[in-house]
């Protein structure tokens, strides 16, 4: 376990974790090999942390539609556009292991703009950078520059949801200064 | 029930919601005298609804620190400098209920940033905003000013995810185009 | 009359006007049933505050072209964007007594660019927005939608000049914190 | 006459103004050696003309507080960072005038913020671009700073008026892309 | 020679340059009557010095393709968008001189968005303009435009990169606070 | 070699670059194992590529004041603000290997403004941040925090040069959609 700090609040260890937690969050850590630092940061709180583990296996482990390579190239899109580093670290290591791709990440998250996609991909980059920043000028055009890219009606409200929700947590991990775990860096390369 | 369109995606009615979101939005509006749009519009996604319930009240109904009406000005804030629609009109409303002030919620909302409030208050609003737009810079400065006006350790806590957790809502209210109610806009002035 | 501070320069009263003034703004107090704080913040400069009501009515009194209800859409747009209290909440009311659209002010203000409207009002609040920020931008491609939409040159001017002409009355409002007089608040529900 | 096109809509030439119109403008024109052309744009509209020269005059030719000189910084500064062609050229050359300094408009217009000048003179273009941008986040902070800096309550009224008057202007100026006078360039230097 | 402060930095005399410099600068100044600022400043660190003339002509004194006036034209424009006063100065009074034009160096400097210029000026403007700000979002489309108004590939990489290299001189004008030599201010009027 | 697109401009190789930075670029090749691929692309024009290893080199391979370390500190920075994949991998490899930190390139990458450095790191960092976006602002107050961390006047200018050279590199790779080279993304983890 790092010395380093790993948030600006308290933080839980899993042996401390309400029971259910500690179930859920040792089953991920078992896996992983180490518990990821957001479940040890949002562990302050047990009744947050069940509501965001819930909305994210609902958003992010959905089994149709979006593949899980690509609702993880629209965490680290939107992550990127708003420069916070757990979630670049981290889901980029998920999305190397998830896509297969030991390059992907690096350049989506540092420029998701410009990196050259196949349309699929960059129409599902450009729906999310649409509610990344400025989201009060989101609009029927981009509904409609989504659908003519082939995605559906479920696409898009995934898209558009997990773009939501990790505006969420890139937030908490700012607030936080949340720092991500050392595995997470060379995971996948 | 308006006929107006309510959200880009399919609605669900309150009759055709899944037994649990039935009891626990029916409830709501029981006490608020019709059902928010808000509930219809996610109830798409009963997953995501229920999901969204749970980190709405783990935020927003704790009895310790911040005030509720407090915890309303968390949302009105960030909501208005995010321009979004519903959060604005249906928790105006419900600021101004809980704060019984009728002119607090379109003050703050039109402008979070000159609208004039004691320090306790402006503190509030100052670290929200600092997490609304620009998270990646929230800086020791920003945790220092909101120590200095008083604020403690879990209240800085509850500001900062209740703005998260918002900036996931304003942006789920553009995606799906969320109409407020009719009844919220002139409720409680 | 509100014992709230009004403006952070002095105030002057309607008795204590101008006769010219006195008369001129007691038309208005007397339909509104109260003398607007503009009015009371601007006659702190008796030649400015002329000159305004002269420049206020040669752009929102005029009888062809756009109607009383479209000139407020400009400036409640405008305002909107502007993050300007003070507009929002007196224009706001007008708007509503104009239009005869309860809703209508509080949607155009809270996030002009997404507010569903039908394709002449969105003509003529895109032409607003592409002038309230940015203007240096203003370009051939603006006056192109605008002709488009069925805008003559005359209406083009004037949603031009009356979005300039908040731009100005904007930044009174906000050097000045000029607090909107309680009655505007609920007109018009 | 420039054969140039001056204006995005029909301009009216001094022969052809109104008689007090004529006679006003005709009085600038002789000491200029020119008619300035946003006068020939905005006469398009003669009460829209009279009010926009009663306004200027009241906040330009004020004889107590900021300089003659100082007001025309204030145009200079906030046209510069408004990027409006006509504004920077022809209060350029009257600043030029004013101040016997023929580096001082070129070097504000060009960068405002940076641009060393005596304490005074920084705080009155600070104030004023206080209120150029983002107009809303103006501040006790902002009012804080001119009064240190020796503003009175008048001059920092007129700072901000002045800036409020040509974020008008300027936006008229983009609005019809008045071309300025070819005089106006080499006047003064 | 100004008794004005130059830079932040140390300036170097002309006389007091190494051998190979004072050659390279003392042709420039022969020509130009003075020693433009920039190498003074510059000569601070010769290898610097050397390496930017280098890059400079490499740049702006090729034979084919952009004409030297249209060089200047970009350099005019990205650092009027750059509000860099060293820059717009000295290089607006290359532009009147390479262009014949008195007007068009200040035109484009004050607003390089708007200013009207035919086809061939106006996409070498545009393409220049997506690199000054925001290069990250540059794209395919952009590439596009600029291909379609008919310019070359090694036009489109002589407009990049000029504006690239300005991106540079304009940042290190900010970081000395360049002070442009008075000569520049009436060059080609 | 890698397939992949290296430039939207012809590339040059190793084997056909003119002999001089044949052998300028093989002694870097040779250190590295592989010619990075700015090389290859900026050999299009020789001259330019000249300049930029002279300018680069220059800046880069002082011995005295700031370390090789602190210099790819400021490249990582503002390149990663300006998201900039091709500096961001390459110069994020390199920073890697001299500061035998195989995470403080992602971590200042991802987020420059919030990164958590020690004061001397903080104040590089800040220094180069100001000079990046908005450059015009920059101010003696940026001058003051850097002097006070104890930055010299010489490692100001090489922060500052730095920064600025990397304005234009980071345009140059935007411009030409440069990839950064395979080996890059994992050196020094």
């Amino acid at each position: 376990m790092s010395t380093e700090r790993v948030s600006r609040f308290p933080v839980v260890e899993l042996a401390d974790m309400p029971e259910d937690l500690r179930e859920r969050v040792g089953t991920i850590a078992e896996k992983s090999g180490f518990v990821p630092n957001v479940f040890r940061a949002l562990a302050h709180r047990p009744a947050e942390l069940r509501a965001f583990l819930d909305y994210h296996d609902a958003l992010m482990e959905r089994s149709d539609g979006l593949s899980k390579a690509e609702r993880e190239l629209v965490v680290v899109a939107s992550s990127g556009a708003n420069h916070c580093t757990y979630c670049i670290v981290a889901h980029g290591a998920i999305l190397r292991v998830r896509s297969k791709d030991p390059q992907l990440a690096d350049r989506v998250s540092s420029n998701p703009w410009q990196v050259r996609l196949d349309p699929r991909q960059r129409a599902i980059v450009d729906l999310s950078l649409a509610l990344t920043h400025d989201s009060a000028k989101f609009s029927d055009a981009d509904m409609a520059a989504a659908r003519e890219a082939g995605l559906t009606e479920d696409e898009i409200w995934d898209i558009g949801n997990i773009t939501a929700f990790f505006a969420m947590s890139n937030r908490i991990a700012h607030l936080t200064e949340l720092a991500p775990n050392a595995e997470f860096y060379s995971m996948g390369r």
